[in-house]
């Protein structure tokens, strides 16, 4: 099976599109732009939905659902908003089919035409801040602390599975508050929860910061971003938090009475993960072998394959096993199949990413111990029977501690500093990564450095503060060092 | 609080509105026939799924996600499937939006038309099965045991919340196998999980059986049924389990080579239940107070009112219950608002459908003692503080069990059966529920008598076998009972 995986060195996107094929973790689907998340993919999605989802629900917030479709007109309430979003989208313009009066199959029934265009909500803040203008009368209806979870349309035109499809999977959080203040501190918690997450769960260490206002989300005055580094050296924005200020409130005319009975508008905030994360996941661990998956969020955290097939002395230890892990919370699974060989078992194994294989064959049950074999390192070593669940558990949470140390190595490798533009081009030419360097504020200078090397603004890091310099390609004073990486 | 709403005798259909307003479960949106699902409405659909997605994992499915689009032409491919379905629904038919060339906003862009128009899934037999045609070679790559939780819209007239929405969520299970057989056994498999899940965590008892042909789902050759009744004695289709044959694996020509390397076409099954379920607990349990909530499936199964408001001896018998119950894995919430009084937040809980309110005040605490609500009969005891944390779990175990029998009292005092059509007629007209009378087992026979009385045939109960007699209404010959009703 390994075979038929292109290797990284080779070529990193066909490596990509191999893995999510062959580990059958996403498909194509007649949709342009549309996939099929097939259920290994979706099983590290709930896996990461689940744990988002207590997240949230441990900072004291609630789920509710709004609808798919947005009247077209709300998207040209906010200006900004409408600017950035919004243009690429599907657009329903009908309601009903009709028998073919030509022949054969259905066409659209011209008379079912909407009034009113709707839009698949590529995002919801219009269609939930017209909603909370009938919620919110008093400071005593705030703070709203929402969640939803959704399906999101934008058309794109080039799509790869996870990373960019038209339709995809999405939480979005649109919280309302009484004051700036609050609403600022409701994007950071957020912005910490996601990089919490990012790094606890999925192993894979982010940078944390803020967007330059040119990379802001359309309507935000302020978005916090955590950015991962890929394999290839390329950033993938993993997650966003937004303060949107009183934009969306001026715009939907939400506004509360005070404690004083004034009239205020109210501040908000959004931010938002997708099924990105399992894309994200997949580039950051996986080898030229597979699939590989952080333990956290393995649908399959151990896999028990007997040798050469199951027997009743094999399948006694391994329900033992099973039974004693399933009772310490860990997803574990007996390959019962007497078809397939075990070489082949472990390849497919290998390639689903199981983060640990314990293989039980007669020989070793006579000197009372397994093999277990670690996904991460492709080390086997030869366990006692005795104390295995033990070993496991802790196995588990070695292999997770592992992936995330790799991956910040392979960061701190990838991260560089410069002051010249030539170092700089050389650098995104020949190493990747990020780099750290002035830039003199401005959107234009942003724009050229993107234009000239095809790397973006990808955070003001929130982990070092103010410094004076000159920006990298204008020379001009700057009062603060980006992180540039070119992007997904 | 409680005397907003309307009550049952008075207008069933206004009370019905009133509850899921006032309660907070469910808002009208901006788009015609789309509703806005509130925290506490959201919160119970969370808990329903839940459960059902633990029982769908524990009969060997898995979850997945299919395209929310579906190209025009696959809705014509399965005859019976296009004629019954897929009329009414959302149709996409452009891209992108422009700026207005013409003045202020978004128009359409008419350069942005779909070669093919898109529909909104109603249901994804089609897209799915057009996807398995990939997935399936051998027989070894059968069952295929996969479930979706997702969005979808029928572009239905007349809406109301929960019961009949355009846009609703639900799962929709798609399954495949190689024999008639064992798609026969799953589809009553689920047929049983929807009757256990109902009646045992809903606390609503159902009706199990099958649906005429003329009832049937489009496309499939059997459907079956679970339909329960709510207070005003009408019926609610409450989930259904589809055997579809060959059909749809001959409409998208799905096969697989069978161990004799001979080619077959695949067998199928889909199901599904939606957030309906959660008008139909709102209509089973409440009453003219408010919501009552199963205690199996409340967001909120206690909660703690200090008496006349927090202080630190109540807050420490709180918390200690608070944390006593959480251990116990029941979900609490103290009340700590300081602002409105006792009586407010009684009505509000009572409302809300909270099953059991503790009242914590210092009187009774001198006693040792706190203040013991049920939301269901609305009894109030006073129970000692000693021993507190066990009587509770018993008594949200009495509840849920008070509640299911309660609702199998109401369905047995109105369930009656009968020869005589004006019998029949007087019952429908003046009590209401479920009819078990003979019909001659013709499409005419059965639309007639929906003509002249608006019931219609629920099911051919699984709990009666055959029996001869004369069809209610033509005299005819009848070989089996079957269950009529008025139904939502």
């Amino acid at each position: 099976m390994a075979k038929e995986i292109t290797s990284r060195s080779e070529n990193y996107s066909q490596w990509y599109n191999d893995i999510v094929k062959k580990a059958g973790l996403a498909d194509n689907s007649a949709v342009r732009g549309c996939m099929v998340i097939k259920p290994l993919g979706f099983g590290i999605w709930e896996n990461m939905k689940a744990q988002l989802d207590t997240m949230f629900k441990d900072t004291g917030h609630v789920n509710a659902y709004f609808p798919l479709f947005i009247p077209k007109s709300f998207l040209s309430k906010e200006a900004k908003h409408v600017e950035g979003f919004a243009k690429e989208c599907a657009v329903v313009t009908h309601h009903r089919l009709m028998n073919n009066p030509d022949g054969e199959g259905v066409v659209v029934d011209p008379t079912s035409k909407l009034e009113e265009e709707l839009i698949v909500r590529p995002t919801s803040e219009t269609i939930i801040w017209n909603t909370y203008r009938d919620w919110i009368q008093s400071y005593r209806d705030l703070p709203l602390l929402i969640n939803q979870w959704a399906n999101v349309v934008r058309w794109e035109m080039r799509t790869r599975p996870f990373l960019r499809t038209a339709e995809f999977l999405w939480q979005e959080g649109h919280t309302a508050h009484a004051t700036k203040q609050e609403a600022i501190e409701e994007a950071e918690l957020i912005h910490e929860v996601y990089a919490r997450f990012a790094e606890d769960y999925m192993a894979m260490p982010v940078l944390k910061g803020a967007k330059t206002a040119n990379e802001r989300f359309a309507g935000a005055d302020e978005t916090f971003t955590i950015e991962a580094l890929m394999q290839d050296g390329k950033a993938l924005q993993a997650g966003t938090s937004h303060f949107l200020g009183q934009n969306f409130a001026k715009a939907f005319d939400v506004k509360f009475s005070d404690n004083n009975n004034k009239q205020e508008y109210v501040w908000a905030t959004s931010w938002g993960v997708s099924t990105r994360l399992v894309g994200g996941l997949i580039m950051t661990h996986s080898d030229d072998e597979g699939l590989v998956i952080p333990p956290k969020l393995a649908p399959t955290q151990v896999v028990i394959v007997p040798i050469p097939k199951p027997n009743e002395q094999i399948l006694e230890v391994a329900e033992k096993l099973e039974k004693q892990l399933k009772a310490a919370g860990i997803r574990i699974k007996i390959d019962r199949d007497e078809q397939k060989r075990p070489g082949f078992k472990f390849a497919q194994y290998e390639m689903e990413g199981v983060p640990i294989r314990v293989g039980i064959g007669m020989r070793d049950l006579e000197k009372n111990q397994v093999e277990v074999a670690r996904r991460d390192t492709k080390e086997k070593i030869s366990v006692a029977v005795e104390g295995l669940d033990r070993y496991l558990i802790d196995l588990l949470d070695t292999i997770q501690k592992n992936l995330f140390q790799k991956a910040l190595d392979y960061r701190t490798a990838h991260s560089s500093e410069t002051t010249d533009f030539e170092a700089f081009k050389d650098i995104l030419e020949n190493k990747g990564g990020f780099i750290r360097a002035h830039w003199d504020g401005t959107t234009e200078t942003e724009l050229k450095i993107k234009e000239l090397t095809k790397a973006t603004i990808r955070c003001i890091p929130l982990d070092e503060g103010p410094s004076d310099g000159k920006c990298i390609l204008t020379g001009k004073d700057s009062k603060q060092r980006v992180v540039f990486a070119k992007s997904y």
